[in-house]
């Protein structure tokens, strides 16, 4: 079938928006209608050219929300009118990731993933014949898309697509290293590193499972207010402090019970560490940094309690997690709708990377 | 009283047998007779003058087993004639680390232990009228001690002192980190790096809680046959092979769900977090790295799911915990016999020092 798609045909180029052709499911495939889908900073790093795993031609976009149209042979838990939220992180609930209760990092489709590809080792788009690669598994930034089972989560069909796409990523990222990760416990003294799209979600998060403060932490201050309406209690610019650990330090009694980088700076990552209480403080790294850099710090300050993690798509086995957190956004206990600053259609989807790079944007979502 | 001791006097100096005077129990305190104590690498590291806190002149030792001989006015839970362990980690069960779940670090008396004076801000140990310092809060190279009530855990009297002295640091340390630091699971795989006195403890540790595989690291094949007898099923000599990291995952399907650094080398401690399994493995730190020296790592490393921590005295909780591996090893689940490598009077304790530095002994033994 014919489909709109944004193409990335080659790195550090413009998407171009292109009828391509979609073939129908294969065995344990389910086709759905795109009906919405966030443009999410991973999106801008791969087309950028610096993903060392990137490769073109692709059909970018994996943070969407959509409808199952189609399902291919052998496919049980869904069928055509389910709505849906494509994973990039799957549950197959058959590897051994999935049958181990520390990690929601599913394997099962990991190598053909990481190509482009779909598990059969070929890819269901192409234009004039040519395949063009998946991305992430999921593909959204096209009308329709091809997905295995194992990677959509279906939900509630009276939540909207415009404002879940984004728990396809960036709110179970955030809200997720909280809750199935870090499981911070209520009364937490909670500090956020950034307060991009992924910290307001963090600090919504920790609003939502009863922490006590909620510090966040930016050079910029254009998001302190947003911030605060999302639960943060105190907010501290390094630049306006001499000595940053010390005065996370005096606001909590001693160091943060939990503490969250959502930058991808290694330099932030060590304070955030370095910023816990002695004895019992996690940190846990949720920002992408550069390849190559590396974190470092005195081993002291693990050997006296202080515990380094790191955490992907929140902590979340997808199929299980990402209803309950729809549910919880329709319960109120999250928003979204604050975090979707922009809305555009396909055509337009260039600008929201602009609004992207600009720091304009919290979130654009692309309505088809 | 008199009582005969070792005394430091000064660092990169023997220790001097002394006849020095030692004050009764203030209120909270207690005194015992030291029956036997260990001679641990902690106390030579303070002896080099390599401690940043180290101070002179002190009376050694953290790793004894006696008998109360004296308590001091408001001690309850202890009477003349009691078996304890002093405890260089208190366990006060009031204070904010006390009350933590996460940690054992207790901290009431952690500034004037710190200072070698006991908690009313002086020593109890004097020399010619001079005060010396305590060490470590036990000072257990002198025949009699004093310490305060939380430093002391009671234990069985059938237990003989010449092996549950060595309950009072290493056998703790490893064992602990195996049971109450890392939690390890029946059936998990473990990799030790360094075959030490930390590392066998650290093998019988996982073999008692059903680990599957146990994988010895270490550069020195010396240990490799006692490390076999406490449990360690495989061995690797780092210079045997090309890729160490890639060894270990070979054995382990993947790598270490548990690794334990017990060197003290940042190094190895990159190598022990790097050897672990993607999605779930947890390293633990427990040797201590030279001042100023620094662990890093790529952060990918952590955000594909592997844990840094670290543990001091094993994660134990000293007056609840030490009991317990004192029953363990008396009923045969540890074995410590065959780590007390040599046994002699204090008279000649810097000969102990001396197979230490020359790599002779795992643990030698002062008995009184």
């Amino acid at each position: 079938m014919d489909v709109r798609a944004a193409v990335a045909h080659a790195a550090g180029q413009p998407l171009t928006l292109e009828t391509v052709q979609l073939e129908g499911p294969q065995p344990g495939e389910v086709l759905i209608e795109v009906m919405a889908t966030g443009v999410c900073h991973t999106d801008a790093f791969t087309l950028s050219g610096e993903d060392p795993e990137g490769a073109f031609p692709a059909i970018l976009g994996h943070e969407g929300a959509g409808i199952v149209r189609e399902v291919g042979p052998g496919v049980k838990s869904l069928k055509p009118g389910d709505h849906v939220i494509p994973l990039y992180t799957p549950e197959c609930r058959e590897c051994d990731y999935c049958l181990h209760p520390k990690t929601n990092l599913c394997q099962a489709i990991r190598t053909t993933q990481g190509q482009g590809l779909m598990p059969d080792g070929t890819s269901r788009f192409s234009l004039n014949g040519k395949p063009i690669l998946h991305y992430m598994g999921c593909s959204t930034f096209a009308n329709f898309t091809v997905l295995p089972e194992i990677a959509l989560a279906k939900v509630r069909s009276d939540a909207p697509f415009d404002k879940i796409c984004y728990i396809g990523c960036g709110v179970t990222t955030g809200v997720g290293a909280v809750v199935f990760d870090a499981k911070v416990e209520p009364g937490s003294n909670v500090v956020v590193f950034g307060l991009g799209g992924i910290g307001l979600n963090v600090i919504q998060g920790a609003r939502m499972v009863g922490a006590n403060k909620i510090i966040g932490i930016d050079l910029n201050e254009s998001k302190v207010g947003i911030a605060r309406e999302f639960g943060m209690t105190d907010f501290i610019n390094p630049s306006q402090t001499d000595d940053l650990i010390e005065a996370i330090a005096d606001l909590t009694n001693g160091g943060a019970d939990y503490s969250f980088e959502c930058i991808g700076n290694v330099n932030t990552m060590r304070q955030a560490l370095e910023c816990c209480h002695k004895g019992w403080g996690e940190s846990i790294i949720i920002g992408v940094a550069g390849a190559g850099q590396e974190i470092s710090t005195r081993p002291f300050q693990l050997v006296t309690g202080r515990v380094w993690r790191g955490t992907a798509f929140g902590g979340a086995r997808g199929r299980t997690d990402v209803p309950k957190i729809v549910d919880w956004y329709m319960d109120g206990k999250i928003d979204i709708d604050k975090l979707i600053t922009h809305k555009m259609p396909l055509d337009d989807i260039n600008a929201a990377f602009d609004l992207m790079h600009a720091g304009e944007s919290i979130r654009s979502v692309i309505e088809f």
